[in-house]
């Protein structure tokens, strides 16, 4: 039986994540083990998923979870980038020493199993491990410069994460989403946060804040697809990925000009005019060290799969949670 | 007056920096006040120099170097690669979790100066944060993916050291030295070790074992250039090396056949006739992950220099380290 662990398992991809393996299984076999650690998790949470509400920086509670051995473990949870950049403390804590205890826990199992136990570990990178200046296109081997602390610390966790697996303490993989689109709920301190508000407020009938001009080009996928690379993370094989196991995602490269498009090809123009241009040169500035293309190769030989337009985003969001 | 910390001062390389530094000085201005610290001291150590014995793991001898607010702090202190692949928790300590405890004094200095102290950082990185496969020139963008633990310590310690200068903390910079060649006294437990070795051996009329294949390809830059890049880094303007803080250097690019031919140039048949072919698995293995050539565009743009043949590489060794 497959035991999964997901770590930040109460936020938006956590659920959408524990959703598709309670429905969809894993390799066509269901899940029936999933505990998941988060410090809350919402009201209408999926259901048969084991909730552990804690701290990852509560070492004790972590070990209790990770002496119960998990095939998989999933590490989602993170000081998001609007909020590293504030803190610079709590950022590198969160996001970076948080993973390497966890692999210290990991690697302890591993050592006191002789080697056999091996989870998985999927851990949530970003493309903001990326910083300027930039090709038009991403290739697989670009450096990771990245300009935000946030960036910086996921681009360290890959680097460890890595070495760890390269010594055979653990099988990781760390994947580089895009940007997650159209996030359900309220806006949160990610400074990517308006990518999602410019469309799901306006399908709510409110107005949204556009604090970027409408040229910024970006990558996005939907928690859907999210959801759906981490589900497929844990069936690829690990002697596959090879030595380089940061991956870049597919996703749907477009202008928010573009993304604006689509939602009045959806939604018509009265939902269009709910958007309200307001720069904020705090956002500007960290949304200007962001990636705009990538030519992901590995990713797509691997079978990692997402949108191929915006308006299949949108159209989701109002599939999956759209609440008229 | 400028004041300079060199952490790992007692190493070879920190020696022949200590005394470029007293000869030459910065931008033709003497430097008087030099504190090196390391564990031990070579007999014939550079005079003018403050030793400071002691232990990067101990805070309190550490924070009160730092308290002294140098101007110019050099990192050089590491467990070598062979070691850090060996023992892996020693390599993350002394080569990662060092570094962070360095950057966070220096940054509560800097906070209670209200911002005015912000020192140089110079941290000696490696070619090995690089991982295969590669190009035939590894470009100023090409990405890190070290398969060495070594290397994935110096990657991390590069992003590390790149956001604390991004947020004004310190002003620092990653040198990717190329292998250090021909290095003077023992071999140590470096697996590019053998470099040296298969010259400095047989010029002081000892046998060298080479544990590679002559075909074997690699970049090298002599230990005078390697102070050099060094003291070369304490006088770059920070605004003009750009958001970018890791960079590659300069050196010569020959295999060991080119290595083995110069020093028939130079010393003759009878000489090279002590190297004595050996191969060892584990070190061919960890030199395999290595690069072997650069086009560091961004370096040379810089000001860093380094010699333009492996002959000039013996030489230098002749004229500054042998010993007849």
């Amino acid at each position: 039986m497959t035991k999964i662990l997901i770590l930040g398992g109460g936020g938006m991809v956590g659920q959408k994540l524990a959703g598709q393996l309670k429905v969809d299984g894993l390799s066509r076999k269901a899940i029936d083990d999933i505990t998941a650690l988060d410090l809350g998790f919402p009201k209408n949470s999926v259901a048969g998923v084991k909730q552990v509400v804690g701290d990852l920086s509560d070492r004790s509670k972590l070990a209790e979870l990770i002496a119960q051995r998990p095939d998989i473990v999933y590490h989602l949870a993170a000081v998001v980038s609007g909020e590293a950049e504030r803190e610079f403390d709590k950022g590198w804590q969160v996001n970076m020493f948080h993973m390497w205890h966890l692999l210290e826990l990991l690697r302890s199992e591993n050592i006191a199993s002789g080697g056999d136990y091996c989870p998985k570990v999927i851990f949530t990178s970003s493309v903001a491990v990326f910083g300027g200046p930039f090709p038009e296109y991403i290739d697989d081997d670009f450096l990771t410069a990245p300009q935000t602390s946030y960036g910086a610390q996921k681009a360290t966790c890959e680097l460890i994460l890595s070495d760890f697996s390269r010594k055979g303490f653990v099988d990781g993989i760390s994947l580089r989403l895009p940007t997650v689109c159209v996030r359900p709920g309220k806006p949160n301190l990610a400074a990517s946060s308006f990518f999602s508000g410019i469309i799901r407020e306006p399908l709510n009938g409110q107005q949204a804040i556009l604090p970027v001009a409408d040229s910024v080009r970006h990558t996005h996928a939907s928690p859907r697809s999210a959801a759906g690379f981490l589900r497929h993370a844990a069936t690829v094989n690990g002697a596959k990925i090879g030595a380089r196991r940061a991956i870049n995602l597919p996703g749907v490269s477009c202008t928010v000009a573009e993304q604006i498009e689509a939602l009045r090809r959806v939604a018509g123009q009265a939902v269009v005019d709910l958007i309200v241009p307001q720069p904020d040169p705090d956002i500007i500035k960290i949304v200007d060290t962001w990636p705009k293309a990538f030519n992901p190769q590995l990713a797509i030989s691997l079978g990692f799969k997402a949108e191929q337009s915006f308006d299949q985003i949108i159209e989701i969001y109002r599939a999956d949670d759209f609440e008229p």
